[in-house]
């Protein structure tokens, strides 16, 4: 089991919060509004607690689960306070009509956390090709993730597993620009008739 | 049913022409080895016909299926003889180590195809997040696609579904370079370890 801090209080964190709190892990759940924090963690249950914005938090693995825009200056704020730790970026870069990245050629929005994060944290792109309302408990689905620390991985993958998701390693962290493109992917086939947003994506292993 | 040609002999051109010919299209293969396309074609079965390399192809879809790097010359060669057509680009335009994708940024291979090609012709991208071995006969899995006209992109959504596998509309032709980058993700997991090549890349729909 893994010990994790979510940032964030949105629709994601909630969703990866009671999945997380359902398969044992200890949760702690953190925002802005300390308040809302602590109703969260009520609300997720199983021992979840609620931290403080800005200081270290209590997780091994700590899930960013801001809006893009905001991920790269919470990780600035929050400074050396992540030092240490495993980062989990679940962003989309969207642009404001979703028909777009607003990440330059080249970059991604995992890469540009990274750059702002400590140097002795590392940045595991995950979850954002997985639809929030997916994770229904009981639904296994696949979750791609990438990076460039193995141990980080590692702990990523495991981490995924908890949840009774399948992990499926996608390479190093420069392919976290692929990943966010195939989330811009998956919106672009949802708007085009696919399943109307409810559908998942991943592999099927053949013979 | 649908009228098709093939432009190349290799493992994809085999792939798609066998289910093609399985399926009551009617296939006609092209290659610049005009014996080697012959042999195809007997070997397809089916009626599948012989053409000749640069003259006006007898189908109303044009499935490119050459290495990237031949495609655009191959195209250009053609020039008007592909007037009208609706042109499948096929392709993945990897980097020599199958690491990058040689394409500049904000452009992709069916976009420079679409740039070569007649204006009366209708690129549509498709096939290129499918691995050749994964199409024997009777699997079913999904083939994304994308393109800028809606006629073309029916005519191919029907000849998917022809070969008893489901067409996924991705979007519009901009969406070929995340369709490419996926092609690349699918090469990453393959060597990240997921399924050892072996696996198809698709959607779940959910309730």
């Amino acid at each position: 089991m893994s010990s994790i801090s979510i940032i964030g209080l949105g629709g994601m964190a909630r969703a990866i919060g009671a999945r997380a709190v359902e398969s044992g892990n200890a949760v702690e759940v953190i925002g802005r509004d300390a308040a809302k924090a602590k109703d969260l963690a009520a609300a997720l249950g199983g021992g979840a607690t609620a931290g403080t914005f800005g200081t270290v938090p209590a997780g091994d693995i700590v899930i960013l689960a801001v809006p893009n825009a905001g991920a790269v200056p919470v990780v600035t704020q929050y400074g050396d306070a992540l030092a240490g730790k495993v980062i989990i970026d679940i962003t989309n870069p969207l642009t404001a009509d979703g028909a777009g990245l607003v990440t330059p050629d080249g970059t991604s929005a995992a890469q540009q956390i990274a750059q702002a994060a400590p140097a002795s944290a590392h940045v595991v792109k995950a979850f954002n090709t997985v639809f929030g309302h997916a994770l229904t408990p009981g639904r296994s689905l696949d979750v791609l993730y990438a990076g460039d620390d193995a141990r980080a991985k590692a702990s990523v993958s495991a981490f995924i597993e908890s949840l009774g998701l399948r992990p499926l390693d996608a390479g190093g962290l420069d392919m976290a620009h692929w990943l966010e493109g195939t989330g811009l992917l998956m919106i672009s086939l949802a708007r085009h008739g696919v399943g109307n947003f409810n559908f998942t994506l991943g592999v099927t292993i053949i013979g």
